[in-house]
Parts: C-alpha cells; structure tokens; sequence
C-alpha cells in the first residue's frame, strides 16, 4: 500500500477526525500508523492528543490523571476536560483547519460523552451543551469508534494503570455501551469498527471506512 | 459591638453568601472581619475561596493565575474557574450546608460572570448554563458586591499583580459594571455597598444590610 496513491485522500484537507474507544481499544496504534500514511500521501496533518495538547491543556492533564486526586467530583472533571479541550480547540484545531489541513484527535468530546456521560452519570445532554460554548463551531466532521469487548481490551493495557483506567470493568461495559449508542444517535457522523482483530486488518477496514464515508458527510453548520 | 449579641445573626446557618467585587474593593479584609465576628457570634462558619479552597482547586488555581499562561483562551479560563467551583460545591460547600453552617465566599460565579462575562465577552447566559451543571441545586443566598471605582481601587491593589490583576483599566471598568448589571437583574440576591468608605463604615453598611435583606431571601428551588 505505501506505494499507492490514495487520491480520496486529498479530501481530508480541512477536515476533522477523532479517533476514539475504550482503553485497550488500540485506537493510539491505529492513530499513529494512519497518521503516517496521511502524511505520506502528501495531506497537511495536525495531530493532537486529549486531554492535553497544548501547555495549558497539559498543565490540566496533569491534574486529571493523577490518582492523588482521587476525590474528583464529576463535574469538576468533565469541566477540566472541557477546559483543555477548549484551549486546545482554539489554539491549534481552529488554526489548522482553516490553513486546509487535516486535523486528527486522539480522543475527543465524544471521549467525555462515554466516560463521565454514560459511565459517570452526567446526562450526555449536558455535556453536549457545555461543548457547545466550550467549542463554538468546531465539532468533529468524523468520529471514528474502535470497538472492542471488555476482554480483548483488557489484554491489551499496561500494568501501570492511569486514574482513569483503573476503574472497574463495569465501568468500561458502559463506557463501550455509550460511544455505541452515539454512533447510533448519529449514523452519518459515525463510523464503528471492530476492533477486536488484528493491526492490518483494523487499519485495511479504517480506511474503506473513511473513504466510504467522506464523499457523504454532513454539511458544518 | 464586640460584647453584643446579633441574634439576628442566627439566621446564618445553613446560608450561602458570597461576597464579591473588584480587585481592590476591599472584599477580602471585609470578608475576614465578618467572619471573625459570625465565629464569635456562635455561628458554625464555612470559609472558602475562589478559585481554590480545595486540594484539587488549588492546583487548578495555580494554572489560572500562572502569568505565563498569558495565551489561555477565554472559554477554557470560564470552565476552570467552573471545574475548581465544582470541586468546592461538592466537597465543602454543600456538606457545610448541610451541616447547617454558615458558607461564606470569597468569590463565586458572580466573578465569572462579571470578568469573563461582561468584561470577557462570553454571554452571561452561557456561564448561566454552565453553571447549572456544575453547581447543580447549589447557588448563593445572598452576593455582597462590594463596588469601587477604578481609582479607588488602583491604589489599593498590591505592585505584585497576578495573571487577573494585570489587565488594564478599561478591563476593570466593564468588570464593575458586570455586577452592578447582576445586581439590576437580581435584587433581591444581591447587596451592593459603596466601597469607597473606611474599612469601618462598609463593615457597618454590611451588617445592617445583611441584617435587613436576611429576613427577604427568595426561596431556594
């Protein structure tokens, strides 16, 4: 494939994806490698992970994975999350993708919707209206979801385990739960791939996916 | 006043009130005076701060008023602010409630409002909004503003100014107007008392204020 050109590729100039899923998903993987193959077809990239990003927003993602502070309250961390994506949203999504460039986001507000939404208990109807200020315009055009069962996922994460990886497996059924029902909510905006198979395999249906998909997207408000 | 009782003061438990203005507007020192005196009135007392006055605020704190985080977008400055009065809401204002305790604040969201509001330009409907999810049942009884023009201010505020402190006086300016604004919309939640006076004078005009508006405080929802 490395010899290929990918001309559907082109379209991803000013365009803006997330990659998302559970912890163990192998999203970062799949991130990286698309990412390089963006890159060497020739496509304006900026990557940006969450939370964090910025200085600021990594100055904030200090604080949230730190398991010291264990007695966050739930919306404080939605908001902090809020809060990094923001600075992150205004500082580096917004310029990229009016220079024509493709913005790729490891982890996005869709990440919020399922952890502190549908697993946490804040309805994602109020998270949904805290993006909208915390966002203005600039919403993903693409959400890609990599799907992956409790077990796979479980086999997958290192043993030195974040504050937010280390809840239970309850909490990440639900979590994999949310980010489906979104993809539900919004079918055109969507794209859920099984991400229980290998590398090659995963990154060959990501592709087909994005491609299937872009010539279909919904219209920016 | 030492040796009297205020039994006025009894009706303090289980209230939340803020007490707010402009850098400069001597809110703090009043604020440290009429706490001593609730204490010595017999009045179980919660004291807090803003932002901070929690473990976790604490260190959102030090990102906020970090000078060299001078490039902080507006929107991710508002969901700080609100993620650190979230922490607070949870972990000490609502239990003090409860408790029947008196909550007295050095800043709340009428600050957000009034600089990132009015003076930001972020819509006062959307720190409204924002707010509602993060405070959720747990808004103010009562907001002191304690209101002072520019030049009285000036030559009150420290040579050593924070990220806050440093903006210039038009700033300052839209920022006192923002409460009185708030004031307009809410009378019957907000006291304004006029600043400008010798320490002893506004402390007499917050006790016979607060004294006159307890007996009239809107019903919480």
């Amino acid at each position: 494939m490395n010899a290929t050109t990918l001309t559907w590729m082109r379209n991803l100039g000013g365009k803006f994806i997330v990659f998302d899923g559970p912890d163990g998903s192998g999203k970062s993987t799949q991130f990286r490698r698309f990412a390089a193959l963006v890159q060497q077809q020739g496509v304006g990239l900026c990557e940006v992970r969450e939370p964090g990003g910025t200085a600021i927003g990594e100055q904030i993602r200090t604080i949230l994975l730190d398991p010291a502070n264990d007695d966050m309250d739930l919306r404080c961390e939605m908001l902090l999350y809020m809060a990094s994506r923001a600075q992150l949203t205004a500082q580096r999504i917004e310029p990229a993708m009016r220079e024509g460039k493709l913005v790729l986001a490891d982890r996005f507000i869709s990440s919020t919707m399922a952890y502190q939404g549908s697993a946490g208990g804040i309805p994602v109807a109020d998270i949904l209206r805290t993006g909208q200020i915390a966002l203005r315009q600039c919403w993903p055009d693409l959400v890609v979801v990599f799907d992956v069962d409790e077990a796979t996922a479980a086999t997958r994460l290192s043993p030195l385990l974040d504050r937010m990886e280390q809840k239970g497996s309850d909490y990440h059924r639900i979590v994999r739960q949310g980010y489906l029902e979104q993809a539900r909510n919004d079918p055109r905006r969507y794209l859920v791939l099984d991400a229980r198979a290998d590398v090659e395999t995963v990154f060959s249906q990501l592709l087909s996916g994005l491609e299937n998909m872009l010539g279909n997207l919904p219209l920016r408000d």
